[in-house]
């Protein structure tokens, strides 16, 4: 057994959509992702490299990586199933901000007092969170909340957790998770990204601080399985050095079964 | 009295901040705005072109265009209040998405209704609007909601109509206001766009519907105080015809003060 690899980098931040036209977004660019993809396409040993991204997500400018766009956290979850289902994936980088939460309805205060206290006896919040409240009379023309509301509410329900399928979508591939925290120590950022990495089950996790970004300076703990810690002080170094990493193990894993 | 003139183009969209790294946001992505301040910067009679757009929005590719991002619409309004306080602007193109709401407070489906049961016999859905609810339970660590909540709710509340602030920053210059719709006939989207221009004193408005918006296709209205309607079948085309339009009208009204 042997290569060439194919990757899977995922990067920018996934959107919500609200109505037609608003989405609930998050401030992922896709810049540090769009580096690491074109330092993959430098590699020898690699095959197909797919780029998951938002639509406005910064993108990769080597024409040897396949841009795949998509909005939500639930387009995300279909996609990867189809490229895990349709390619042998080797390494997945998931550095795209994935958002907690997506909108299970929109209704108004009104609405929403006119239900509750139609429901009172029940459990409430139970009920709300089970079946939402319907805004037959929040949506105005052409699927577009009306602009006319005093006081419209948002309904959210929790997304599936991407990083936690990757393990059982790819048994055997690399799976570097990423953590962004902010205003962090840097003990703490570690201690985290290292319950992400033992829960989720990745190789590696690229821990960082928003507080310890500026344009391409950027802080970076690149934490092993094994124990090991490395950092970076530039997106360009992270980039080089998760992708040299994922290599040596992709590698290692050649050697084993061959 | 002449020229040159000083023009402002809103474009892209707004983002109104749910925490540290969410926020909501459209789907505006400066394009058309980009191209009608490359058009104006090609235009003898201009002084300064303000380009007022988001972070992520398209910007213009003249550097004779002066950039300036913003986030919320209240950045936006503080911002336009700034540049007219400071410049004598003689007309505004404001394609920019503005959000006809804005994050008042975030709460959870058991903190709500907590709240509702507590304060039964008043007007709730009031007491809602103008109260909001605290969310010190829900909002986790570094300012950012936790991710563990089963449901949050966001509470809107409108924000400043800035299309309707234009008139009173700046009485002579020339405004042009944008509609846009999704999927209505030409003449229902025709008449809400002189609503819209009637309402807030525009001299021209150009109204679009998105679902005739495919790349650089694009079909456009603009739509004059006089009555007359002129259409166009791309963003260049676009462009150029509010360049002319406006240059023309501001024209006039430097030999009418001269």
């Amino acid at each position: 057994m042997g290569g060439p690899a194919n990757i899977i980098i995922t990067a920018g931040g996934t959107s919500e959509p609200i109505d037609n036209v608003r989405v609930i977004t998050n401030l992922g660019t896709g810049r540090l992702g769009s580096l690491i993809a074109d330092r993959f396409a430098e590699e020898e040993n690699v095959g197909k490299i797919f780029y998951v991204c938002s639509a406005n997500s910064r993108k990769p400018d080597s024409d040897r990586v396949s841009v795949i766009s998509i909005g939500s956290t639930h387009d995300l979850k279909k996609k990867l199933e189809e490229l895990f289902r349709d390619n042998t994936i080797d390494a997945v980088i998931h550095s795209m901000a994935v958002s907690d939460y997506t909108v299970s309805s929109v209704t108004t205060a009104g609405e929403l007092v006119g239900y509750l206290e139609k429901n009172s006896g029940r459990d409430l919040s139970e009920a709300l969170v089970i079946r939402g409240i319907s805004s037959t009379d929040v949506r105005g023309e052409a699927g577009k909340i009306s602009s006319k509301l005093k006081s419209p509410i948002i309904l959210l329900s929790p997304t599936p957790k991407i990083i936690g399928m990757l393990r059982g979508l790819a048994p055997e591939a690399v799976i570097v998770g990423f953590k962004l925290l902010d205003h962090v120590t840097s003990e703490e950022l570690v201690e985290t990204a290292r319950g992400l990495m033992e829960k989720n089950d990745c190789d590696m996790v690229l821990a960082n601080d928003s507080a310890k970004i500026r344009g391409d300076k950027h802080t970076g703990y690149l934490i092993d399985r094994g124990g090991s810690i490395t950092t970076f002080d530039t997106k360009q170094k992270i980039a080089e050095g998760i992708t040299k990493a994922v290599m040596r193990k992709v590698e290692k894993k050649w050697e084993k079964t061959s």
